[in-house]
């Protein structure tokens, strides 16, 4: 049994691959011997600059963690909930399921040639993201829908994989894969180093974001909320499938949201990682139980290494949710003064 | 590091608690040394009569778990599924989630006089079983609707934690939560001890099956499966609560099963346990995929010790899915003939 799983030295080690990796190997250790902490340390958030944001997440941790400490929380119940567009990874241009979305409904284009002059296709077309935007989850869920249904869950598992694996953030000229945030990648692993379960909570399709939670964060597809289409189920000579149909069950936006987790976990987080509006109740209810908790929003600062946005922005706008902020004593980390590095080192 | 958990020499162990033990301490056993399955070995299933069912259980579990063996199925996806009614415990003279409902209605009826001609409630107060049963789950849910709303979820869960400390079984003469199947609860310890994890499925509202499931078979609230009430998020002075509305998602039940179970892990079970054909599609679509599977079902043949019952039951009728498990190779256990024992033993 390894003693010090530790912390690879050098930093640009591939993330996705070594968390999926410490998922496995952490809980190990810490079941036989909790409160052992080597990998779950804090010097496991090399990409976080010392200052009240590392210090308020440290002590969170500290305290939940501490056997007979008066905010003692067992394994079990220490459960964190995080966003993904411009929590975990950028969502500029687009976040990864829209992107997915695009480039399906322009592979399709040349067989519906009556999406030309229908929403939400035209304007996917045109790859008008402004217009996308204002249509929201339904309009993005819409070409999910219109071109990921009749097939099997295992053929869109297929789909999505495929282009997972070649997919390119242009704007960030890298793979959607190597988009993840490393400070929030390193939050991930000393979570769960201190025997949390993270879950991601997204209002996308939950077929494609269990795919990409598993390649992203090393995530297991019951760690993730989302929004389930409906399936049929058939049975063949060959065996039995489901079958997706174009209809969605909105369980992961705004006020449906703390619904969603109850319904997927059973349980209250005491940790919520959100960046914009449509986090306020995912927030609202982690931090609303009777229990030691927190609450902490990223705050898009720096237009340098990724884009600056807030009370403004068309995806991801974050207005509501920082007044809110203020008021319930979350923790706002700011991209430029909190992180000394945004993403991981890629060859191009 | 315990070397051996083993099985506790006397059989009468008060199993909702050990069960729950083990659960805790398997894990860690076998993430670090996977493969050695002393907890896991045959010698678990003492309430089990050798002969055909048990050697096909347990060479199901040996075949998946021999490494480089080419049935060799990862721990992560060793994922088995059970019904409740009439597989895990005893569905007559009902459920335990009707048993709860039909309680819940008698304490509240003085405040509805209006129930006394309407259905379900009628045939609630009078327990008429069979006109309940002809109503089937949509009947139960809306008794549960009608008498669990507008309460938070905490409350709701003190509700039923206090109704299961006390609730029980007049015909079987014991409390619901000593009214597991012995057999059954060591097929669970036997499964978990080599790398599995068990849910539960049922058609039964979500939040009380959870609660169960924890009492009755040491499961976490992620591990089970049922039809959630639609909620509502408040956030008050307080904190935030979820309240409880009077309308439920029905996932458990029948064809909509399989997409349940999708919706749930994300994964395709490799085992699953059922009783009566409401559990068709479940045991289809766990056998229907390519690699190595089992499809169990209980047959519930022993009058004398527990209640004898197939094609034209009330309750848990097993007649379609009789026929289609000797169609489809699934195994099936005789009550009589495989089980030496059917409960524990408890002081009355």
């Amino acid at each position: 049994m390894p003693q010090q799983p530790g912390h690879p030295a050098h930093p640009d080690w591939p993330h996705a691959i070594s968390v999926g990796l410490l998922r496995l190997i952490l809980p190990a250790i810490f079941v036989v011997a909790d409160g052992y902490a080597a990998a779950g340390s804090a010097d496991t958030l090399h990409a976080w600059n010392g200052g009240p944001t590392k210090t308020a997440l440290v002590q969170f941790v500290k305290d939940v963690t501490t056997e007979g400490g008066p905010d003692y929380v067992p394994p079990a119940e220490r459960i964190a909930v995080f966003s993904n567009d411009g929590t975990l990874a950028p969502e500029l241009p687009c976040g990864v399921q829209l992107a997915f979305a695009l480039d399906r409904v322009k592979a399709l284009a040349a067989k519906h040639p009556q999406w030309r002059s229908k929403e939400p296709f035209r304007s996917a077309l045109a790859r008008n993201m402004k217009a996308l935007a204002a249509q929201g989850v339904r309009g993005s869920l819409q070409l999910v829908a219109a071109t990921c249904s009749g097939m099997s869950t295992d053929e869109f598992s297929e789909t999505v994989r495929s282009w997972l694996e070649k997919a390119r953030n242009a704007r960030l000229n890298r793979r959607y894969t190597q988009c993840p945030y490393l400070p929030m990648q390193e939050l991930l692993a000393f979570l769960r180093g201190n025997g949390f379960t993270c879950y991601l909570i997204s209002s996308g399709d939950l077929a494609f974001m269990r795919i990409w939670a598993e390649k992203a964060y090393g995530m297991d597809p019951d760690q993730v909320i989302g929004s389930p289409c409906r399936m049929k189920f058939q049975v063949r000579k060959s065996g039995s499938v489901l079958i997706r149909l174009p209809e969605f069950d909105l369980l992961g936006e705004g006020a449906v949201r703390p619904g969603g987790i109850d319904r997927a976990m059973g349980r209250r987080p005491i940790a919520a990682f959100g960046s914009a509006d449509s986090d306020l109740e995912m927030l609202q209810y982690a931090t609303g139980g009777s229990g030691r908790h927190i609450g902490l929003i990223i705050h898009h600062t720096n237009g340098g290494n990724e884009f600056a946005y807030d009370r403004k922005a068309a995806f991801g706008r974050l207005d509501k949710a920082l007044d809110a902020a203020k008021k319930s004593g979350w923790v706002i980390a700011d991209m430029t003064k909190d992180w000394n590095r945004v993403f991981t080192k890629v060859e191009k």
